[in-house]
This record gives C-alpha cells, structure tokens and sequence, in this order.
C-alpha cells in the first residue's frame, strides 16, 4: 500500500493500519527506565527478557529481537533457504508483496504461491505444489503461512490446518515457518495458546508494532541452532543493535499490558463492520471478520476505493487505506468506540453523496 | 521431468524432447571443419557469423552465443533485474520450473505470474499484474514470454498478442523479455517472421539444441548495449567459452538446413495426436497441436501417466515422457513418419491392454 | 572482535567499545517524550528532524535514519554496486571484519584491499588498485574509507587525503563513500566540519551509537536519488521501522549535547596511552592518539593480548578487549577521569605482576 | 588481460594464452565421430567416458563435465558457501581478477587474500588468516589455491606445501579446493601424479582448453555429494548442455595424446626465458620456470608493458600479452622451436631498438 503523503493532516481517526500506534504513558514510562546494555553481547538485560518471554509463549528454546517483522521473515528464509531453492507460502503472504523483494535479493529463494482461501491453505495444497525432486527444478525447502493472514482479512487460521500443512511439510521433508506478526490477535480471537499454534512450526515470530502497540521490532523464535544463525544473519543485515531493551522495554510491557485488549480491537472491527454493511453501495463480509481488519469495496458508489479512502479522509478525517479494489479498516489501541462511530458515519456520508 | 534413468535401453522412438537429437553427417562435417579462434576475443570466426546470423535474422543490433537456453534467459534476467526486481511471467514458465531457481539465485529477482491460457497472457493480464509503485513492493521491471509455450503445449504466441503485452509492458515502463527456445517452431507455424516476433522485444533468444538439432547451446540477441552486459555475465557465470566455433558451426549449419524442415515435426505431432486421438481411454486437443508437442493424458486407462510412460518404453521401446498428470511427446529430426506410427501403435497397444 | 561472555560481572571501568554506552538522564527524557508516527510514511516528526539535521550537518540533500551502521555501509554498498562490482577499501575496512560478509551476500560485491597506512590511504593508492576495464575483471564501482579508521587506531583522515581519494576516484569514474561511524571524532579531532569532509562523498553516515551515546541507529546521507533508494533497501533488508522517533529523539538530543565532548574522550584515550606508555612490557604509540581509540601491545609481559585482557578484567574489573595480537581501549561518555586513572592503574598492576 | 581487438591480424607466433589452441586433425576426427546423447540424463557416452577419466585420475568417486573453467570455479564455491561465508586464497587467484566477480555475484562469498610468494602460501598463512569464530565475521569455509599458479609464473605447489595447506585447513574446519587448470602442467614438471595432488582436496579441477588444446571445457570433481550439488548449479548457472560429447570427445583424445607432450611446452617456455634473459633491458628469472609461463618485464628498453607487446605483434608477428607492468608469454601445443626462436628474436628486435 502506497505511503500516505507525508503533508496529509493527521487523521482524527486512523484506521490505515494496527502500525500507526503511538506508545501509550505506561508503555514510555517503561521505556524511559529501562535497564538497558549491549545486546550483541546478551548484557541488554531487557532484551534478554523480552527474548525470554517471547519464547516461552511460543513455546521454542530461543528467540531473537529484531528491528521489524520483515526481517524476522527475511532472516527466516535465510536460514532454512539456499540460493534457488523455493518457499510455498499463499498468494496473498507479505513477504511477496510488502518486503521489496526481500525473498529472492536475501536469501535468493524462489517462491511458489498456493491460491489459498482467505490467505489459508492446506494440506493436500501442499502437497500439490510439491515438484519432483529433479536437479533442474527449484528445491523446495519451506512453507511458510501466514496468522492472521493479512491480506485474508485478518483470517484466523485453524488450529487444525496449521496441523495439516505441518504434516504436508514434514512429509514432503520442508520446513515450516508462521509470519506471526498478528499471531497473538489469533491467539485472542481463537482462545488457542500461542505456543499450540507454534508448536509445529520450525520457526515463528511475533511483531510489536502491530497490535501490541509498540513502536518497533519484532521476535523471532525457533530452535538454539537456528537462532544461533539468525544471529549472524541479523549482524549481516543491520539488524544487531546496541542498547536495545530501550525498544525491547515496549515490547515486554505489551506483553504484560496490551495482549488481552486485542479482543477489544477485534470487537469493533466486527461493530464497524457490521455498521457499514448497513450502508448502500458498500460490500463487506461482515461475518467473516474474526480479528482487527475489515476489507470492504464500494463498488455500488460510483467511486474506485482510492477514490473513497481519499474522500474519507479529506472530508472527514477519517483515514482507511485502499488497497486495490478494496479498503482495509484496521482497529488498534488508538482506535475507541467514539472513532468506530465516526468511521462508520464517514462511510456513509461518502457513500450517500 | 526428472532424468530418464542412465540404464534405460536406447529408446526406438524418442518423443522425450526434441532435446534429444543428434547431429546429422552434414552437421558433423561443418563441425569438423569449422574454422576457429578465441570467441572471447571476437577471433572465432564461426562463433561470429553465428552471432550475426542470429542477430539478422532477429532483427537486433547484437547477439552472442551461449552454451545453454537456461544461460539466456538467466542472463537477460541479470541484464534487467537488479536484486528485488520483479519478472511477470505465466505460470508455466521455464524459468520457473526447470532452471534450478536461477531468477532468484542469480538476479535475486522475484516472480509474479499470470494464469494464462495455454501458456499465452494478454497485455490487460499484464496491467492486472502491475503492483503500486511503493518503496516495500517488489521493483517491477520485466514481462517474459515463451513462444512457443512449452508447457502451454508448444502453443505459438499470435503476433497481436505479442504486440498486445509489448505495449502493455511499455506503458508500465517495464522491458519485454522473449525466450524463443522454440521460436523457429512458432515462426515456421504461423508464417510470421522472426524478426517480426522479435520487433517488440528487448532481448530475445533462440535455442540450437532443440528442433534445430545441434548438439549445444542457445543465442541471445538486443541491442548492442544489452550485449554487452550480457558479456560480462557470460564470464561470471562461466558461459564464456574458447573456440565455441566447433558447436557454433553446428547453428550455422542448423540455421541453413533445419529450418524450414520443422514443418515436418509439426505435421508429424498433429499426425501423432490426431492417431492417439482415436484411442479409448486418450484424451488429447488434436485440434490444438500448433507446432511439435502433444500433450495428452490417459485417464480412461486405469493407469496414471507415469505408469503408462513406463510401459510405453518397457513394452515398445517409445520414450514419451510424464510430467505430472499428463504425457508429453515431441516431434524433431531423429523421429520419422514409421517412428509416429509405431508410436501411436504402442499408444495403442498399453492403453488397450 | 569476540562478543564479551554474557556471564562477566559488569565491568567497573568499560573501555570495550564507544558503543557500550548507555543513554543519560537527559536522553531518556528525550526518548520519553518523543512526538512519534508511522516513519515510513514521513509522519514521525522526529525521525524526520533528525535525517534534517543530519543532512544539514553532512551537507547533503536527503538522509535516512537506519537501525545500525553496518546497514548504512551494507545499502549504500547495494546502491552503488551491482552482482560483481568491487569495491576499493583499506584492508583494515569495518565491512571486512565486521558485517559478516555483508558486501557479498547482500550486494554480491567483490572486495579490493588496499594496504593503508592506520587505515588510511591515497588517490595513488586507488590508482594501483584500478583494473583495466575488460569483461572478465569485476566491475569497479566504488571507493570506500572509514573517518576515523578504528582499526587504523582512530585515526583522522586529513582533509587533504580525502580529497585525494575522492579525485581518484573521479579520474576512474567511482563512487567514494565514506563509512562515518566514528567521522564526528574526526571533526572535533581536526576542526573541520563534517561538510567539508562530506563534499567529496557520494554517500556518508554517521553512528548514533558510538560516540554520541545513543543506544541505536545511524544516519545515511546522500543525494536525493541515493535516499529514495536506500529507502528500498531499508525495506528489505528489514530496516523499515515505525515510531521511530523513540529512538531518533535519543539522535536528536545528542547532536544537541554530545557533540562537543568528544574533545573529553579524546583527552582522556591520550591520558590513557601516556599514562600506560610509562609501563614496562607495554607497547603504545602515545603520540599518534588522535581520538578515542587506544591501541596496544603488551610484548614484555609474558601475556598475550587476550590473556592480558582477562586479567584486567578479572583483577580489576577494567575491561578492554583484545582483537589479535594487540588490545583496545576506548573512551566514551561513560568513562570519566577516575576511570581513566584507574584502567591506568590495572595495566600496572597487570603488567607489573 | 584486456581482449586482443579482433581486428588484429592472426599472429605469427602466438604465446598470448595456452587458450588460444586450435583443435589438432586427430582431435577433430574425434569431436566427428564421437558418440553422443542426452548428458543430462547420463546418455551421452563419450561425456560420461570423459567424467570417468578425469574422476580416476584425480582419484575422485566422481566428476561433471562443465562449460569453462571458471565454472568449475563458481560452481565449487557455489556448493561450499553460503552467502556472508569466505574463502581464502591467495591474492594472485584467478577467481579475484578474471571471473567477473563470480565468488561475490553467485556465492555471496567474501574473499579474504594472503599475499603468498609466486601464488603459493603456506599453512602458516591460513593459519594467519584464521579469523576468530563470532556472529559478525564471515564465516570461513574454503582455502582455495591454484596449481599452478597462472600469476605466480605457472609456478608449481610442492606437494608437501600442498599438504601443509591441507593440514591447516583441516585444523580450522575448512574445505579445501584445487583450482587445477594446469594441474596437468604441474604434474608433467614435478612427476607428481594428479590424484596425489588432489588427494588432500574436497573438490579439484583441470581445464580442457588450456594446454591441453581441447576447444572447450573443464571437469570438476569430488565426493558423490558434492558432484550431485554441482550438478544442481551446473543446471541454475546454464551449464547444463545436451550432446556435450561432442566437445567431451576433444577431452577423451587430449587426455590420451596431449598430456606428455606438455613437457615440451616446459622445455620451450625455458628456452625462450633463457633467450629473453640475453636481452639487454629485459628482465626475467629464468631459472623460476617451471613449466608454461614466462613473465618478465622491459624496464631498460624505455618501453612500458604494453607498448612493448604493441610493437612485438605489429613489427614481428608475435603475440606476447600485457599485464600491468609485466608481460606475460605461454608456450602451448601450436608453438614450436621455430616460433620460440622467432619470439626470441622478435624480442631482441624490439628491445634493440
């Protein structure tokens, strides 16, 4: 999604995205007194915390901060791909359509996509993206998925798929890797514990500036060996920073402080959702929404999506992006009821007009 | 197609590829014979009438030998892409099944492919590919096409069609890459010249180890500029050979007579299809055969491709490959009119077992 | 340089590296009340200040905040160079040592060393180092030097040497980048401004977390074009962020307030190395300090470097790392003059047992 | 070395390159007659013959038979390293200054160079070279050497050199690999036998197109292991050719005739260095010829390097190349006594004048 123009007026309600979060007084507090060191050197005694945490509640030996989810994806792919070899991952996942390119220019991977439904796959669709193992055809070494599955409209997947694909992976010898970046907003609508959704996963990463509200980074957990090397990767990448727990101190009060909120952000999404189905011109699935993200179309106003976010904003503040054919809602902890509220009257002065 | 295994007897028929000939006593003689030099240092005479027969007959500037089709495309897409760019291609694309990974592993570019049909996209599936220009989408930099379509069914592009995606390439900035592995087959089927395919295209090859039966190697073609920079991939990637006028004798003598005799292959894969056609339990598009591959499936003869490939070699010595669900057998210059007969016998004979 | 083991008591004097610091009262206060947003969307009102302020102080159109310095050198490498290009640098070079392999993995960059003298070398230096321009040589793209060089001791590159470089670089048709993690030394060392050290350079950053006492990140400037496109690769390789003002603001304030004193770590390195040079089987060229850098050997002791180093450590809670055959102190705005007397008093003690 | 202008007449005499060979009437009836088949699919007989040869005389399970030498090259540090990993060889290696960059663009590979004496180094340098095992140095995977060595002056490695090389590789968990292009040229001079020389290696290769005057091509090998992944790169980089035996039957005929003979080249390389040596204003060591090489220098005829070479091939004929400062001249199978007291003479000639 294009970068919003930087002159915009800030919007009285942002709904762009779950990243436009600024930190809460409790959350800066935190990082104001954070006891902080060198973390290249595990003497960051906040990132080590947070390093600890984030891999007891995904259930993994080690896990390792990084500056954004992207490169919690990136490093993945590094470490379970070599140059050539391919990931099977959904049509709709991130990694091909928001990391410049990162999959192939990083870890030099190819990437096959499934057409999944909502951004969720199976098994059995697994098993028929496997290639033969041939010497001229790419070698497959990791399916990746995505949970909640963005461009899926926030879609939780199963329990059981993840099972599934697991079972499909390990069967075909690949690797399994979860793009956890709003994992825990599946945790939270679900009820399953994030390390049951991890647990078949080889790697698994949640991001802290999505949902939780932090304002940077991510963790990404996996075995000891594999960390190990996704440390190289993150010296190699510009990853390896210095006095971190300064950012990682967010990330440990957003896991003390901001998790179970996550089902109030879920609750308004099905509200505004349900508010602008109500409203003509306007087509949204407003029983489908399971997490933070609503995606709806306009086609009945006689305005493209650009056209309406646009509008939205301009007219009423109110900033929802467009993306394609479609505008995506996104709540999150800087979003209230009374935001809800005008967000849905926008949508409907805008498309009343 | 994974490597028939090394133990097979020599096949009576060969319909594995048109990859598999061998060079005839005239070809041999011109080997033989070629004056030679240093190609590296343009002192190869034979390497350079080559380059300049190809680019002739192309219609560009500049050419140069290559050892293989795999180097050409591969090359082109180093030339175009940097490290996160982004190749449009339909999903049957070699380079995406059977070059090991090479767009990724060696330009670091990623791939966004179009369900086309039989291999051929329009310029409107093109538009429907183009990504926002934003600093964390993929670079879009190059549309690759296949004419012929291999996996389309050796299905041969319409010129407007060309035309179509080469304008729709141009209005999104974006270069028109074609591998012409099989560009004399769509050339001799349809009439059209090859410098005529080629107009629209920034780089373009031709393959010398397929229907034109040479023993080695393809030649890319653009402008002088393009060239160049192709040089000095060739070096990097150990393509760049010494008196590479031995096998580029082979194209020369291939360009002067195997050209117009792919009308045979052609006629030959239609007589083939068109016999298979008859038989219970074959499905085939006899009507669809455009140049020298049948593609077929055996679904109403209780066994799967596979199985029937193996009985079809075991029981009759016809070598006709499975790549997955289906069977594929191509026409070329070591198949004669008894080899398509036989061929279709045996067809006969496994699925009426 | 080894990472220090996790498990060693904290150090009462902590000459390990510039980059232990940890952020004062006054920054923490800075990083507390940051005014943040999405910085990718230039709505983060002090990562923007920040990247003005620096491009201003380098005297460059455009800049961009990164996480670390390594991926200022490592984009800036990837903007300047393609798969192949080489790069001209001292063999003494940061992205040698210390980005894990960096240059080739992520820019596919070759590597020329230049022997320099404490890191330091000249535009006739460059000219021995330039292959003639064939197909089979890498491509040379790019000069390189680092202002300080740290492993040339801290030492300041002459304004003079800088230009020299940059005209040999000019007269080949290179690119010159200056690494400047440490190049705000240099300018209190030398009194030059860091613009005039900067004209010459295609491409300059400075480290926020080394001298300057930031806990994370660094400053890339450039030309406009350059920063749009260190903006793709700062997206793909993951350095993206988003309320980055948390950490920018710790920039702000010490460009603001830890500039100047710079002049105290350099007195306090020169203290050091008069005050060691007194001691039997120590080795230190006292005379060339320059910076904050202290490099020495301990010949006479009876220890190797790193045996001297655990010692120092283990006696006297001084810790200074060993890299080699030789021992690196530095100074930085945690060390004050006790410690200096007392990191003193340990090399005496140590060596003198 | 910059490539000869093509315009340039055929010289006289040739000892530009032991590549510029022309395929002999006897090699020629081979390429003819040769048998020949898919060598993807292990068809192709006289390709399979080759690898076997070249296999048991390198006393190696098994080998592939590659376009170039340079991708024997690529395609070894291709399987050795991933990307950030880094090789140590010698800073004279062909891998450095001729492959277009290859380690960087295709492995990711740093390379980190001992300044040995004639292209040989010790034990002792890799041990030197050994950097400490931490999260952001490269990795260190391969010593690479080269035998002989091409810049050295075709100077040949003592077996116990090789051996010592080995030993400390091994001591430092890394790979060893033999850039063997003239392998054979050493083993002639030392009597040593390939398979000795190779022993201590994990990959090794010889070129076909150097004084062994094939047209085309080099064969790599090593473990069944590593030959299958090279085999998978061979296929990625576009080295995977079809009836490849018609230039593998030129390695059959010249490793069965043209092998021996390679002593005469010795003989007449030191014959014209000891006739250079008479030369007034000319340098060479003459005594240091050890098999194909002559390099020397024209410091006293008030000519540089390439004037001089200018002048040799437009006075007289002979084609003596430049590189830097040095010229260099290689003996091969279409130079005889004749044309080595021609080059003697052209050489006095021009330095005379």
């Amino acid at each position: 999604m294009a970068a919003p123009a930087a002159s915009v007026a800030r919007p009285k309600v942002d709904l762009y995205s779950d990243t436009v979060t600024r930190p809460t007084a409790g959350m800066r507090k935190a990082i104001a007194e954070a006891e902080v060191g060198n973390e290249q050197a595990h003497e960051d005694p906040t990132a080590n915390r947070l390093q600890e945490m984030v891999a007891e509640l995904l259930g993994k030996p080690a896990a390792v901060f990084l500056p954004s989810g992207t490169m919690c994806n990136e490093i993945a792919y590094r470490v379970w791909c070599g140059q050539g070899d391919e990931i099977i991952l959904d049509a709709t996942g991130h990694a091909l359509h928001f990391e410049a390119g990162g999959p192939a220019a990083l870890a030099g991977a190819m990437t096959r996509t499934i057409a999944g439904r909502r951004g969720i796959f199976t098994g059995a669709d697994v098993d028929a993206a496997i290639r033969p193992k041939t010497r001229h055809a790419p070698r497959q070494k990791l399916v990746s998925i995505e949970n909640t599955a963005n461009l899926g409209g926030g879609a939780v997947w199963p329990l059981e798929t993840v099972k599934d694909v697991a079972a499909a992976a390990k069967r075909h010898g690949l690797r399994l890797h979860m793009d956890g970046a709003r994992l825990l907003n599946a945790v939270v609508a679900s009820g399953i514990p994030a390390a049951t959704y991890a647990a078949d996963c080889d790697s698994v990463w949640i991001d802290l500036s999505k949902g939780l509200g932090c304002p940077i980074g991510g963790v990404l957990a996996g075995s000891s060996d594999f960390i190990e090397e996704a440390w190289r990767f993150k010296h190699q990448f510009g990853g390896a920073l210095r006095q971190s727990g300064i950012v990682a101190a967010a990330g440990v009060y957003a896991l003390e402080h901001h998790v179970a909120r996550l089902a109030d952000d879920h609750a308004r999404a099905r509200r505004f959702a349900e508010g602008i189905a109500q409203v003509k011109g306007v087509q949204v699935a407003a029983d489908e929404i399971e997490t933070n993200m609503v995606y709806f179309t306009v086609d009945g106003t006689g305005m493209d999506a650009a056209a309406f976010s646009k509008r939205l904003m301009a007219e009423h503040g109110v900033r929802i992006g467009a993306l394609g054919a479609r505008l995506r809602a996104v709540t999150h902890l800087d979003v209230d009821d009374a935001g809800i509220a005008a967000a849905v009257a926008a949508v409907e002065a805008v498309a009343g007009a």
